[in-house]
């Protein structure tokens, strides 16, 4: 690639900036003028918010901002016939892995965000039905405003989409949140434009289709999660009923050495269903960073010393260790399931469990925003963690692979990344979020200083040698950074890479031009491959 | 089709029988002659047990008894060189359903059962892997035999297959079966002979594998159920760590106009997690069917009457409708959830619950199948329902659409099944299994006697009826029976079949050849619908 190539306006593969005015006035003409936009002011909301300024060559060429799914189906077929790779994205907020950017320079930005309605909620079977633009806030409001007995199990900061949170396989935390299975009937926009409903939504005016997962058949939903094969134009979402009782709850350890113990007790505690929901273990400089800057505490080059850890521990009133958790349910039972997991967590030396029951009048106003996000009221107050390096300007990548939820795999992977976080001079912010009783994802959130190229560069180069390590050990990534979804997808390498090569067979057949996220999950397609990508 | 093409050897689409015969031997010479046999006596296995004698034409030319991964993939690749179709069964159980017969005439069986290994069970994390022929049986003695602390979920009649039950969606009743959702990760023969782990397992050493279901980019798993995309051979299954309780419970109802506002009662306790596993609501035939034969009562022709229907419920004890179902955990919840349920379904009139505690160590010889059966005690002591009509000779066909779990919905199937089967001249055995809090299956067991053509063809003919008209209510089927599942495919019509045709798309792409259970789920792909099929 030219030197220059920065400097010249992004062309997608093979598309001479001509071609590519072209396809900009069909979509225009499509779906209305107003729909689209080369402004580079916009543009720049499509980049990797934290790397280094100026850096990247992934640039979008312009940004088509449909508003129904005929829109949609439009702009897939005109992106067919000229050959213009689209990026869908609904709201754009998941800037620990590498924000609303595409992965293939030139291609024109699908934004979802102005399909952002809320179809349908029905409080007597507990279903939203949503457009992929419509954001926590957006759902919190709805049901709300319908006065519904129901709550929506969402994640910590309510910015985000709900369909595309789930399409990424994101957390949330409510008892529907295991094993991210609160979706129920995505309807899809394929390559070609085609518009299909998978689950009981393949048969027409089916009332089953937000309330079954399947059909006859076999079932296409999960094709569609972290998949270029399709954009997802509607969902449906379960809705909890109000339990009786939330009682949002802290484990504090102070010792770090008996993480392992805590994760067994965990573990124990959720395979019989006594915790039902998932909860967030954070060890204390990742609580910390949720809280205050690195710089109020230490300004030293390299990892924060453990005895400044402590020190944050003690005067944060944090632990080495915390848990965010939660009991949701009748009373009887709620205080049944608290007496239970406190014996048991207490147990372990250096361990406290607290918290208070609260009935649904206090669930909106709770102070502590980790409460309200637990109970599905949404706020932007967590969103401090990107801060701990840097401030106002710093940034964090997140490296995240699941592991057994056993303490043999959770000290396997925190004495493996605590290493390698502090041969690479950097701060160790671990975390643990279980998708179930059984695995967890292990969440490595490394922060920096957008302002330092060099510390920048030290942080995504870390994050790619904790893949590959991990991925030397069996642990996959729930998720990944788009910077390295290929060398994550590389990973997956059983019987000669047979999932890459089933993937790029489907691929090929539902998007022959390549038009769909090209590289997404490391899935490029024989056009794009052809095209020369991915640039490693 | 000839006349008497029922008399000449089965031979597939387009292949002489010489042809076959190369392709036999070539099949022996890969994995061993003992593994292939054209025996008729064998064969006779290999058909829809409860049609008219003599009527099927879909019979199989052989069949292939594989006994290792390596031996199923070196047979597909030889079928794909010969042009053999395949059709792969495990247990082959699936009575109600048509049995182990094939769609295609002349397609050699795939024979899984003697791939029947345990391969792990892990307490600790609570799974088993299992081969494909596996039964019931087999899991629960595995299970025993290594002294778990651990229950399996299972079906009512223990022959059936574990991996060939999930993949069918069939259902299971403990906590797990909500949803279908205790399977995690298959290892699956692609239909070019290619081996793919889906989930984690598609990393190399992955020990989330039986763990977390998904990887990183799309899941492909569920495309593997109810399908012909490929031939599992692996399954993960979640096992639950035993209750310190376990509560059998019945619930009994006296007025059947009032079976409406008991599926409203059942959803509230459903989606408040009061009631956390898979109840059986089954009218008094459908009961009765299980203790007694229709002779017993009754020798007209024409539907069982009202007043004989009434005196089945009271002589034996069931009423009008019964609901089997049960409590799982601590001891102090089960007490808190059976007060509740008890008073919320007792302020119905006519209706009465009642069960009793017990602990582990009395599970294993409850008296009564059904209470068996919803700990995981697996026998064959339920199988009796078949004999309602006709005794040792009597056969059934199952209709079983999934509608919404509301008083609504159930009086609208009700209402109209019912007065579908009087016009038919047939009883009507009913029931509803909830797949989860939402929706239900509303099963039709349509009993006969085998001995008698003109009742079977009844029974088959009344059955295609019912498919059609529920998809004009927009209730698809969740299992479709082998002689109508291209008509309950048909029903899945949003926009001109896309699900369909996405289905033969990739039916296309990954099974060229058409080898692997042409025609399942009503899915052919190009080569067999150029050779006729289906033959409607």
């Amino acid at each position: 690639m030219p030197a220059n190539i920065e400097s010249r306006r992004p062309t997608p593969p093979n598309v001479t900036e001509a071609e590519l005015d072209r396809a900009l006035a069909a979509f225009a003409a499509a779906i209305g003028a107003d729909k689209v936009s080369t402004d580079p002011e916009v543009l720049k909301d499509f980049q990797d918010p934290y790397q280094v300024p100026g850096s990247a060559t992934n640039l979008a060429s312009g940004v088509v901002s449909p508003t129904t799914v005929e829109d949609v189906q439009a702009i897939v077929r005109l992106a067919n016939e000229h050959r213009i790779p689209l990026w869908p994205i609904s709201r754009g907020k998941n800037n620990g892995y590498g924000g609303a950017a595409p992965q293939v320079r030139g291609a024109v930005m699908l934004s979802l965000k102005d399909m952002n309605k809320v179809l349908e909620i029905d409080e007597e079977l507990g279903y939203a039905i949503v457009e992929p633009g419509v954001s926590w806030f957006d759902l919190h409001d709805a049901i709300e405003a319908g006065g519904h007995n129901l709550v929506a199990s969402i994640v910590d900061i309510g910015w985000g989409g709900v369909v595309s949170n789930t399409l990424e396989h994101g957390l949330t935390y409510m008892p529907y949140s295991i094993d991210q299975a609160s979706h129920c009937g995505f309807e899809v926009v394929l390559p070609s434009g085609d518009l299909l409903r998978t689950g009981s939504g393949a048969m027409d005016n089916n009332p089953t289709w937000p309330l079954y997962k399947r059909g006859l058949g076999p079932t296409s939903s999960e094709l569609f999660m972290q998949s270029n094969l399709g954009i997802v134009t509607k969902m449906g979402y379960w809705l909890m009923p109000k339990p009786e009782v939330y009682m949002p709850l802290w484990l504090q350890l102070w010792d770090d050495s008996q993480m392992p113990a805590v994760v067994d007790a965990l573990r124990e505690l959720m395979l019989d269903g006594t915790i039902d929901m998932r909860p967030q273990l954070s060890n204390t400089l990742c609580m910390a960073s949720m809280l205050t800057a690195r710089s109020d505490w230490y300004d030293g080059v390299g990892p924060v010393p453990e005895e400044i850890i402590d020190k944050i521990a003690k005067e944060l009133g944090l632990g080495r260790w915390m848990m965010r958790f939660a009991l949701y349910g009748d009373e009887a039972i709620v205080d049944h399931n608290f007496a239970k997991l406190k014996k048991r967590f207490e147990s372990i030396p250096t361990v406290g469990v607290f918290g208070e029951k609260h009935g649904a009048d206090e669930w909106e106003t709770l102070p502590n925003p980790h409460e309200r996000v637990q109970i599905g009221v949404p706020s932007l107050d967590l969103y401090k963690m990107a801060g701990w390096s840097g401030g106002d300007e710093g940034g964090h990548v997140d490296f995240s692979p699941v592991i057994p939820l056993t303490a043999k795999h959770a000290k396997a992977a925190q004495d493996l990344f605590k290493s390698m976080c502090t041969d690479a001079g950097l701060d160790y912010l671990g975390g643990m979020l279980p998708i179930n009783a059984r695995a967890t994802t292990f969440i490595n959130v490394i922060p920096f200083d957008t302002k330092n190229p060099e510390q920048v560069r030290t942080a995504y180069d870390h994050a790619k040698r904790m893949v590959a390590q991990a991925g030397k050990l069996g642990y996959g990534e729930y998720r990944a950074h788009l910077s390295f979804m290929d060398l994550a997808a590389d990973q997956f390498g059983f019987n000669d890479h047979a999932q890459g090569r089933f993937n790029e067979t489907l691929k090929d057949t539902l998007d022959p031009n390549g038009i769909i996220a090209p590289g997404k999950s490391g899935i490029w397609g024989s056009r794009m491959r052809q095209a020369g990508y991915p640039q490693r």
